[in-house]
């Protein structure tokens, strides 16, 4: 419910999977795991990266849907706000005090737009995208309902294949709209391309983000060329992040998944030919899991299965062993292929899971951990805000 | 935290995505919504079918996570209580009120041992499955601490190739060192055939259940003869019941999707032939969702993606319409082709999950709609429990 509460009133095993200043091998599985040096460091290097480079970095929140994490991305990494993917993601991090928000996705439920409108009350920038016109009049009369003011950046499509704008004549069309309707700003240009993050090449990364650009770059200047400001062109995510910010025409980073990484994420290669988990970023995010049952000697099973990760970009890897291999996944078991016998009941195990923003979003909590003992528990702050 | 709490004061939106008496059209997709109708009936026709066979019907609980339609379950289809996963469903369901649970997996860690040993005191009946020797004196230990008695199945491996022993000697030894124990008490056999229930055709999934039945008989008269009584014979799931029940060794069914059905289990075929879910269970579980972008003229972009199911079995079917297909997920977006521009944004559309079970676990309500209303709101009591 993300009501306010009292840690010391939970039941570990009940209520929170560990308890602050327990040991790692106390800690009950499966459960969330972050490696707080991992983190931080990732946190640093993405920050100073934006810095150096000039960028704004709006850190995308959908990934880890934790207020304590984004206040960790602003402390350590400079991170101008976040960007999420919904109202009721929105609202969690309003409530909890970030101040610059984008929510990165159409509203167009009436009760919806709503409350995107009732967010600026809470303190926060509130900024949302849009790809048609007719979304326009419906923001601006419930920004006026509430007496805030809303911003708007257009989402071009630019390869994402989902929403968004085609076209300069529409992002200019729909740009004047927003600037002419009342309570509403045009701010400027949604354009992430999602499609492209995962292929494994730097070179077919380049080649994508390259057609991005120049719609990017043909869209800014058809603004200019309206007599619009654009402030802000947003966008990138862990696997472009250095084509956006070397392209002269982007501003704001959205990265999100470079400060936890995953397995699909990692196995994507670098400039020269590197996975990316290994120098870029670190396995930051782990779910810690245990055998349960080793009836049979070539196989232990463990207690991480469907309901904790989402194994729709593959499953997960076991984290600095190559003597073991999670071979299966079923609701609540692993199946971990043991041919040595290396496993023994109880025994813990980090996994790495193939996509990290679903996986994230089965949890209720990160149980930080440094140096074997838990230091932090955050709570998935946003976690099933959906809507 | 499954804390008691008042529905009047959650608000719409934010913490619940509807309020009763609402119109199905002013829910906050994407959500689970019940049909209550078909949900009654299908619960009906399964109790019905177990009390015309003289069977036990331990409804399995892991899959909805719900208090509520466990109760449904028990007074609507004469359930006797439920299994479940882990401890921590089971200790929802004992606070729930289920008096009889079944934990149908192993149970190692010593805290979860620990908590296991409690669960009677909340007044259910507690059964918990072994397929290790090692574990009775473990268990044995924590239920003599807390002055209570826990009950043990010994697992057996017939089919589902993670946890169970695989032998009638090991059945026979485990369930002995079990009636030894102090505070433990052999009460039967979980023989639960999970690899088979998807297969697609009758013929195909009876071979199995044969090989299964061979093996629970063959473990059933070794039992026998040390002279051990086995009370419940337990297993069967929505793709296998009628073998089970027809079995003359089981005594107790352990079905769960049959409930709300889903897409994976909807295209079994029954014994003439026919689709499962077009004539034995009705769709009554459905993922409401909401047309968000219409950019594209042949393309619509619904708000359920990744966070709102999963897909490890398959992408969901749009129920009721054959214009329209759900074509692609990412984390917050749905893809629909929409080849002839049917529909518009804010449309609506029920989409059928691909797997009931871990599509449940990302969700906090179930709406239960009848007659295009909202009647009922019931929290995902166990969502989350995956300890």
């Amino acid at each position: 419910m993300n009501k306010p509460m009292n840690i010391d009133q939970l039941e570990v095993g009940y209520d929170i999977p560990a308890a602050i200043g327990m040991d790692e091998s106390e800690i009950q599985t499966p459960c969330l795991i972050l490696d707080l040096d991992a983190l931080e460091r990732n946190i640093k290097k993405m920050g100073d990266y934006a810095k150096a480079h000039g960028m704004r970095h709006r850190v995308h929140g959908k990934m880890h849907k934790s207020v304590d994490v984004a206040k960790l991305q602003e402390k350590l990494g400079g991170a101008v706000g976040v960007c999420c993917q919904k109202v009721s993601e929105a609202e969690v991090f309003a409530r909890g005090g970030i101040k610059d928000i984008l929510v990165s996705n159409q509203v167009r439920d009436p009760a919806k737009i709503d409350r995107l409108a009732r967010l600026p009350q809470l303190g926060a920038r509130t900024i949302v995208c849009v790809d048609d016109i007719e979304n326009i009049s419906d923001l601006s009369e419930a920004a006026q309902r509430h007496g805030t003011d809303l911003e708007v950046f257009v989402e071009i499509d630019c390869g994402a294949g989902r929403c968004g704008v085609t076209t300069t004549e529409d992002v200019v069309a729909i740009a004047k709209a927003a600037e002419a309707a009342p309570n509403l700003k045009f701010s400027g240009i949604q354009a992430y391309q999602g499609a492209m993050q995962h292929l494994d090449t730097y070179e077919a990364r380049k080649e994508k983000l390259e057609a991005a650009i120049a719609m990017v770059e043909d869209a800014y200047d058809g603004l200019k060329n309206a007599g619009i400001d654009c402030e802000l062109v947003s966008g990138g995510g862990t696997g472009s992040y250095y084509f956006e910010a070397n392209s002269g025409v982007y501003n704001e980073l959205q990265c999100g998944s470079y400060a936890f990484m995953d397995a699909d994420y990692g196995r994507i290669l670098d400039k020269d030919g590197n996975r990316i988990d290994q120098g870029e970023w670190e396995n930051a995010l782990f779910i810690l899991t245990s055998v349960m049952s080793h009836a049979k000697a070539d196989k232990a099973i463990c207690d991480a299965g469907l309901k904790a990760q989402s194994v729709d970009s593959g499953l997960p890897f076991i984290f600095g062993r190559d003597d073991v291999e999670y071979l299966k996944c079923s609701d609540e078991h692993g199946v971990i292929g043991d041919p040595n016998g290396a496993l023994k009941v109880n025994d813990r195990l980090r996994l790495v899971p193939g996509h990290c923003d679903p996986t994230c979003n089965v949890h209720d909590w990160y149980v930080g951990v440094r140096n074997g003992k838990v230091e932090a528990l955050w709570p998935v702050s946003a976690r099933g805000k959906a809507y």
